[in-house]
């Protein structure tokens, strides 16, 4: 089983910037727990800052891939064009956010991302990811 | 440990009608599943049409149990007390979707309840619970 | 053929209260006056104040009866739970309003519930569910 | 008793087009039907597709006849002038639709015209017609 | 003189939660001062989280005591159905809430509920209830 | 001087109908004191229940009389096709109303017929016409 | 007859600034050719940016002359408080607007003093003064 | 203790206009009526129609006396800046209104001061500037 | 090969009025030139500028030619009654406009026609019309 | 002649996916009889999902190729940037989609691109980009 | 040069009141050092309440000194009628704000007022007014 | 003293391009002018069309140098991750804009970066870039 996280626009600064939201827990190092706890998923990452690249990373796995777990961060809320980019691929998706987005700012309560992928998390910090390779195991287990 | 799962209006019809939507196994036969996964985990499950009995429910176990998972249902979108009841009470909560929200009506698009929860998992399945208790343990653990 | 009548908020006071609005007859007359009218149809009546157990009784008559008219009175501008218990049920569900609803406050314009019934009859006072009833009868026999 | 139908723009068409949404009867053999049915009633029927045209049926009816069921097609939903006309003539005017409205595309959920009828009917297919007859004589009963 | 305070849904928990928000008194401490503060007025007191309930309490009081105080908590913002309650009984409603509803979150700064009251106080602690006292005296004595 | 006054929908029935909010002078008998206060004058009036014979009369005396006084009823405020006449014919336009449609409902609070006309008079009743023609007067003499 | 042209903030500017929009006469020559056309009545003009002086004024003159003409520039937007004063006096009042409200920016479309006012005259440049001098003429002698 | 009563737009008519909203007393009895009520209290009064002043008086006094009572009357929905004057100032601020405004305009409905005051009373006639003394009394005591 | 053209409101003024929005050349002249450069095609061109009259239009040959291009005017942007007649008919319809309808006022830039149509081409001057005949060719050869 | 074609986000899957919405030609294949059909046009084309890259581009062809089809897939309703490039180049750009807006969801019926292009095509297939290069031929010969 | 600064209501507070927004400098203070770091500009300042008395201010050296900044506090998001005034004279005026408007509460984030000036500065405590100076004097060479 | 400029979409062609907006200095030209009036400070400037790249650069920068000068262009109005990425870096940053903002398009009238920036500069022309030299000058120095 191979699995792809995607992380969008800031998350290269997890763990680093804004603790009090993000958790102190970089994401390379939360990366390498995830491998360890899953030895027998194979896991790719990629974080990119540009919501184009992020399309071509959707573009590259989407065919191949066992499930691909995304965190679009602020593009969660204004891309259509990302929302295509799911919509137009094969393998599952899930959008995760370390945060719980509607006790932020109202403009993050709502997900174009989301009307695409086959569910959602958020609030849980770092684990969401987890859960997104929890829901993709067992997704394939259906 | 000692879970609580509140399931909010129509909730009981799960598995019996619109299985497109909501899947052909009953809470029941899926929550025997959930209790024989997790043996070291004490689980107590109700269901009420009623949004008043589901704040009763929230106040009576929520400064003594784990955690609690909650699938408001159409509560969700609409119920500013049951969010006002979570942001009372203790104990941490998450709220869960059988089906993906942001995937149906857009008046199912926003979660009034998520604004007082610890996160938000919507569109796995009754899978979706099961990520709740997920995170629940987690978070204990944190 | 059997028919359930669930009248919601308020309407206990009809013919006692508001009559400018609602009339003079109370709906216990009214009912013996329909049960008359159709003596080759068993009526059965409820009302209540609750949202729940207006669920509650859609759950319990929804799969077993001829037809259901519900006048859902102010929960027909606010309830979604009450439209996906409609939706999740089997018989043919018909709404009715006393008053003409599009001659009130702009908040009784829209009703979420006949988003899920068969139809929608609103302002010829308790005559509504009168014409509530023919259109079950001819639904029954197509 | 006179009755006037009123049929507004592509009512034309009923029977003929769009059946999954409209149903297989033409209007003109549900127009026979209804005549046999209620022997004592005079009933006149127009269809136009124009607005104008609508609002002089309604002017030179308005004033004379028992009572006008008018379905007033997509203007039910857009025209001031039609419901302007309703409130200037004299006898009872009912509003029905074939399909339920609120059921369809957001914009047909309201209706401009109901605000100055007695009533709304709408969803019972060509038997909304009757119910807004029945609605008239229980009304010039009263 | 009789008057009957409601207190709606998480008001049972004033005094031991959010102390923040709703101060450190219980309602029932309060009660008995308001009960000493005004020996010549029977007090009677409810709490529901139940909208229905709160309905049913309106109805059975609202035609013979001396004036209604309303804490509708979070109903006041969402619900018709209490609104219409208050407009269909005749004794006198005050609604009450304390805290100053338009200092929070923007879906608090309506209220349904008042557009059916004789008047509105907000923000005062607990006191706001006592005002809500002050005021049907004086209403009375008109 | 030739002035063309164009009455748009229902204004047939002016000094018939709801007299409360457009008095009890017909529009006949109106436009002969008309005639007879200014002789000078050529008036031709015209009325219309369609909004394109509205245009079409536009068309017809736009490019050669003294100006037209337009009453568009209903059509004032939903008419994109009304205004874009006006902007394609040469002579002044002026738009009035004999009710003051500030004080009506909201929907009528708003013109797009004035959006291309010279000017605006509303809610002094038919004097609302004359002072149309003040205005087309002193227009004429600038 | 005596009556009092009221001109609310920036119209003190009128023929000086902005000629395109408000043209070259100014204000001061305008209301001698006002007072000369109409010998038999008094006229009495104000000016003021302040809306408390506004209102100030509609209060000393409101109860006694024959009726008010008031431009109330930016006011006419925004200003509840004016509305509310012409609500509150006896005296007829007209509001005025020298260029057209509805050819200009959205903001300037919606009239909240014409809410109370008897009637609204906009577009015919400083000749809607006398526009509205000619409404309250007729007015007087209905 | 010292408290100022400051009286917005119009609210100099009190007793004499609109006594159907407003009731029959003028305030200056009713001022004086507080003072016999309220020996130990020295009361000031003001009323200004202008926004500005109203600044100025709760500068004036906003530092040094024991609580300042508001009816700001149609500033409390569009002044931003006595708003920020009352969150500029030391002592507590009390909104009243002499009408319930959720029962009038729904330009009304929305008070922009409560945002800054302690607390909000609307409703009770003129008594709502006792039920302002006795918060303030109250609030001097806690 | 059989194409109705369909012009709305006020374009029988098309080259004669508005010229910098429109263009100088007449439909007449415009349509020889058509007819000449598809010798192949039988083209029927209508105008009216009635709203009724077009879906009569649409109706008559909506079942029987091979294409319709419609330029729907300002009903473009309000008219239900026409996207309901396009849906109901057989034959494809494309919506062409003169000009960039999304270059002009806001309540131009969306089409209510479009959500029954083919397709949509806006900007092109006369020359619109052209593509549009070019589209159902292609069209009719798949 | 040089034309310019740009696909935006995911047009580089047309063909393979979604072919329900985009058929089943590749844009590769089209593109090739689209060098075929127009023998004396230079075509270039390019894709890319990045809103900057895309900007790139018309900087680099904006000021010397004949004209620009730009199919801008999900940027075309939410990039304000690509239209500010389109508004800054010299040569003519048409907008092109493959699918008609207008039937799909909500927020694809605005073009914020079309506000700067000379005009825009949409429905047709890939049939859109040849009515593309027909509209830039003939805007080119004028 | 001549320049005058103009503040808005509750700016006289400033330095004295809600330190952690607007710093703990008077403006009396930051104003000589103004005077002292340009002594080639003759500085006037002026505080207001009133928003007519600024309107006033406005007029008064609207067409005589070099340029204006203008603070309008509250009046920013408000006031058409200062906007207007800005519209109507003739030097260059500029908009600051001590704290960034963007960073308040959402009412806060458009400016009525700067729809009419040259410019914007908001964010940099009281040194947005020295760069208000910078701007004008930039602008003044330009 | 380091500062970094950065430049977002469409502005590399600032002085050759919509010369009427943006003036006829090229960037380039105005950045030599800036380097000889500040010989203390070293600047960096960047320019991208790409919001993710824009997101990299504030990474690289935003932990080290002295302070950003941001122009974001159309990203101004709808860029969540730009304004995500200014909040998670350490340096103050300063959003300024070449054109007035609130005097364009409504769309560009609020800002999403600068609720994340120190200030907001706009409508100096180039001559904003210095004004926000002078703001990040001044804010070291504090």
């Amino acid at each position: 089983m191979k699995l792809i996280i995607i992380n969008g626009p800031n998350l290269n600064l997890v763990g680093k910037r804004e603790t009090d939201i993000y958790g102190t827990t970089s994401f390379e190092a939360y990366f390498q727990m995830l491998e360890e706890r899953y030895p027998d998923i194979k896991f790719l990452s990629f974080q990119s800052n540009s919501e184009g690249e992020i399309i071509d990373i959707l573009h590259r796995y989407g065919f191949s891939c066992s499930g691909i777990i995304i965190n679009a961060g602020g593009y969660s809320h204004t891309s259509v064009s990302i929302a295509d980019a799911i919509s137009a691929i094969d393998v599952p998706v899930v959008e995760v956010h370390i945060s719980n987005v509607f006790k932020r700012e109202t403009f993050r309560h709502k997900s174009l991302i989301a009307t695409a992928t086959v569910g959602f998390i958020s609030g849980f910090g770092l684990d969401s990811y987890r859960l997104g390779v929890e829901a993709l195991i067992a997704n394939n287990h259906r």
